[in-house]
């Protein structure tokens, strides 16, 4: 039988993005069989959804306890072994202390609870449990990420010396300064969303990345936050000065309110005897500076690498991962046209394509050993 | 039951990139069910992998025509609707040519054939069949390809008045200038790969995304290849001057001697309003150029995206499809931690990170609400 | 007779880059005429270097108070109208301040002073003078910055809510990990330096770039600095958190420990209706950001620039200014050929050359009317 | 006395940038001391020109003949030694032949000639006379096309195998497509303009940088030019097939249809070892290519240049060459206000700045040693 990991889902149902995400991910290396979850609070929402998936009804949960119960009735050979907490944030924590306290593994989405002092908890449960836990700090996957850790490990830039993190985000800017809508914004309410906004959703992932690349933990903080408005209870930018192990200083950086940004998040950080920049919008470039050499642009794929790096890197140089994306389109498209949906040339490239391209092929020799003169491509 | 159209793979088994491309990209809008194939020459390997992606053996054929026999024995619908083409190129013509004449949909890895003439057959067998044939000119599905097409149609260059379009590769550089590789390179053999090595590889991939993104038919082309030795058939660089519909003209440039150059792809469209011009390496860049205004950079997933390029866009702006791999990565490191394997902090985010990003954001508060004074960050 | 402004000058004679610096720029614009100065402690020195760059003898003094004295002497429509300082630093202050109290205009270089005091003290005596009193920071001249500037004061961006300032090098890197070198360098000798190095050196120009293009002030500031060591007294990197006028909250970050870094000096302002950003060492760029709208870059020269940057370009559009230094490149090899010291092909194009250049053209139109076939060029 | 050398200009008067970048350049190495010439075809025109640029009056002749027969009534050390041609370019070949027949050295804008027949003509009077004769192809001076040539002399890419060069352009895209427009450009008019528009302005830029970087010479084209319209006589865009030196195969490839193009000249040379690339909109950059070693970017002024390339650098890394214009637009607001034109604090920093600037850093370390506290700037 297969050897693949059964996953279970919590959320993730309907057109959730988060819920592409992970179950992508979960096909990317042949490792997980999604068998079963509850992905929207309707069990017939959930039922509909997860028959859309592929998930026959029997293998939808109307809630957690019920999955808990009847997974652990099962053989322990058949058994849910891991199950991804996509919900909203408030429900991560006691999901996740269930499914720990049950032994389920845990993959959980970020933020992992809405206090510390839940985190706290929760990492006392999992201290006494014999399972894996993992929070999606996504970012941490990518290859030239993985490369500027290995490399800071290997000792490649020396001694670290400054480190500087920025999260730029302007997508707050047209809800800040609406009066009523940063009124009702979910995220600016402090109920629902915790203590923190800027620095709660994308600081984090500026501080997580800080320690990831650099090796390095932050001991101590200095914060100035910006909240724009009276009104406002929650901070929507905010720069916070780092010092780290080492007496290593640096600044994290992170902003809803930088106007037009999108997720301009940028690691810098320099060692006596080089610097490594990476930036998230351009994620297979990864640049390294050093006194009197040219500057140094590595990316993924290269027998240069590092294995951390090559070990999350599926294709060659020069081919960006989106290429998955672009390939999962025209799948798309002939899956239209097979269903009569739609049959548009624009989605995928058809015989005729195929057709002239051969064409192509062979008039361009036929060009060339003639002479390099004119020859006529066929109509079709 | 699953609407789900059930996918069939020829080939592609193994640690075969491509059959991760086509397994991967089947996920992507929940729309496939792979269901079976042949994936190895060897029945047995075939088996072994099968049941490694989650396959049972009864749904792994041999070979073609066991398939096609099988699956025609099934009811309708219960039979494989589709199937993908993954073998060696010379094995492309033929098994496309029964599917279609068997009455199955195919989506077929470029080339679509070896020669013109077999391109011909093909195209002939299918006008008399009631099937969807896609060939995997893969980069026509990016979002920003998609949005350049689309562009065009709309006139928003206006009238087209010079296409550039240039492929640059340098792989073959360490080959073709040792004597005994270049001879045994299946590449360079024409038995193997037909009339063209660098035309046919990456030159038919500009000509169709030419003609894909303008609208236009190339007509006639006048072609100077380059050979470098003359003991070598075939060509490994080229330029192909065209001309295609309207009395334009422009140019294609192939090369796989352009040392250190990875997959140098890239498209120049000017027309007499305005420019355009795409760069397969950083494919979610368009770059709109127009006279007396500053260059813009269009990105996917904004609401000034059109239709075609939105449909082949899954994430917000600023989140470049890469992160589908990235968080693939996360996943892939927490099935080594569930199966023993290695269990590697540097692979996945731990549940110490998820701790640590809380007390980073209740501490970045505090230390702002007491003045911007330095709080220190617990040890965990 | 000319109208030009006579121009005297103080330091920067020798090889000195300073003085090439302002010898150049003043003649840029065909205003000033050099008549005359002290261009090193050495008056024979000074004589000597004078007479290379075409001021005679009698035009050179031995110093500042013999320069005044004999200016004053001469009818004022002969006198030198502006002196421009670029002596080490701390004769800044004095020269500057005998200049103003005797009614010369002043161009000076930065640091202006070395204490605030004496900088409080000389622009009380500016105050009742009837001079103009320049500070070369050099960077606000830029056609870019000019347009910034003038796009922030126009309310392109909207109402200012966020400012970032970055000036990162990595020059002393070599120099601070070496006892010896940071006891013995004066940049870290506060008796010669003043009391900050990085801040003093580079972070000034932050500061001055971030008031000039906002058009706000900074009103207070908090500063976490880095010395790296405990031998060392002088900053050699800095984070400076600001807070400006109409509570503008902002950071500025200075360093010269970023290792490899050369002069990556960037500011980026954010407004409620777009951001802007602007990085030195690409200058000719300007990048508008606006949500939902492209990315846009403005350049030099355009009529969608706005006046203030405009007057600041003399080039047509998509000519860097550098070409000046292109040019003036050429204008040396060709003085080394005529005063027969090396006649290199290298230095500047010959004859040859253009021959070549007119064939190719004829052969060029020969070979397109013949239905483009090949012709040969010529051998010279 | 200085041993400057004694230049006139011709042409190059009124405001023309011509002349403003051949003045400049002059200057820029304290080589060259600019004794007079003819700078406009009406006399006082000249006059009034010259005096304002600094020349007195009895230094502007009327016409060559008028200056040939003054200058050489001179004694020869007193004599003008080498002559700038700006003028329109019908008559480059006229002035230069007469130039050298009279013994002058001679710099002449680009096209050196109408005609090959012509070039030739000049060509055999420089070998009878013992001058100096330059063309000004300007883009040979810049510091990185410099560090190419050198390179690839020095073997560093090994032998050169591809060769593509592009200067693509958009700015005759308004006149082309207006019938009035296109009769009435002079650019257009084979009797001003020779027998080619694209090719013969913008074209030979591209060969002569093939010939000067590469160090091969062209042996023989084949071209495919483009007209649009068929009652336009003039080309305005193309592609050139080349073959050089050592069976070397390329393209030229120049477009003023490129529309949105300012001055997009790219030049990328491939050898078997590596290739290089380098663009002259951002002229500082030069990208090495590496089978299996990370893209390298060099920048001018670094230990790692070339001899070549630093006798082209007179600034340090990380200074664009363009901060001289960005200095004399300084110098310009500062000569403004002396002259009482304007005073505006937007054209040069003034000692407010300077005052603000020291203040800025002692309350940096002001706030750092208190502690990391806020303190206030002082108001000015």
């Amino acid at each position: 039988m297969s050897n693949k990991i059964r996953l279970g889902i919590l959320g993730g149902g309907g057109d959730s993005l988060i819920g592409v995400l992970h179950r992508v991910a979960s096909t990317m290396y042949d490792r997980y069989q999604l068998v079963g979850g509850s992905f929207n609070p309707s069990l017939d929402e959930s039922i509909k959804f997860a028959n859309q998936i592929g998930i026959s009804t029997n293998q939808v949960y109307k809630d957690l306890d019920t999955l808990i119960e009847k997974e652990l009735a099962l053989p322990a050979d058949q058994r849910m072994e891991v199950v991804s907490i996509l919900t909203p944030n408030f429900l991560h924590f006691p999901m996740a202390k269930k499914l720990l306290e049950n032994g389920f593994n845990v993959i959980c989405e970020k933020p992992m609870t809405t206090t510390y002092e839940e985190a706290k908890t929760l990492h006392e449960i999992l201290k006494k449990s014999n399972t894996v836990f993992a929070v999606t700090y996504t970012y941490t996957g990518y290859p030239m990420v993985r490369q500027m850790r290995q490399m800071i490990a290997n000792g490649e830039i020396g001694k670290i010396q400054k480190i500087d993190a920025q999260y730029y985000q302007g997508w707050i800017n047209p809800i800040i300064h609406d009066k009523a809508q940063r009124k009702s914004t979910w995220r600016l309410d402090p109920e629902k969303s915790g203590i923190s906004c800027c620095i709660g959703d994308i600081g984090t992932h500026a501080f997580n990345m800080v320690e990831y690349m650099s090796g390095l933990k932050v001991n101590s903080i200095l914060a100035d936050l910006n909240y724009l408005y009276d009104d406002n209870q929650m901070d929507i930018d905010g720069t916070v000065l780092i010092h780290c192990d080492n007496d290593v200083k640096g600044v994290i950086r992170a902003s809803q309110i930088a106007t037009g940004e999108e997720n301009n998040f940028t690691v810098q950080i320099y060692g006596d005897k080089a610097g490594l920049k990476w930036e998230q919008e351009n994620p297979n470039y990864l640049y390294l500076l050093e006194d009197g050499h040219p500057l140094r642009v590595l990316k993924p794929g290269h027998a240069y690498n590092n294995d951390l790096s090559l070990d999350g890197t599926k294709l060659p140089p020069g081919h960006p991962e989106g290429i998955f994306d672009s390939m999962g389109n025209i799948y798309k498209g002939v899956a239209r046209a097979i269903r009569n949906e739609t049959y548009d040339q624009a989605e995928f490239p058809t015989m005729i394509d195929g057709v002239r391209g051969m064409n192509f092929i062979e008039k361009a020799v036929e060009s060339h050993k003639a002479g390099n003169v004119w020859v006529e491509i066929d109509k079709q």
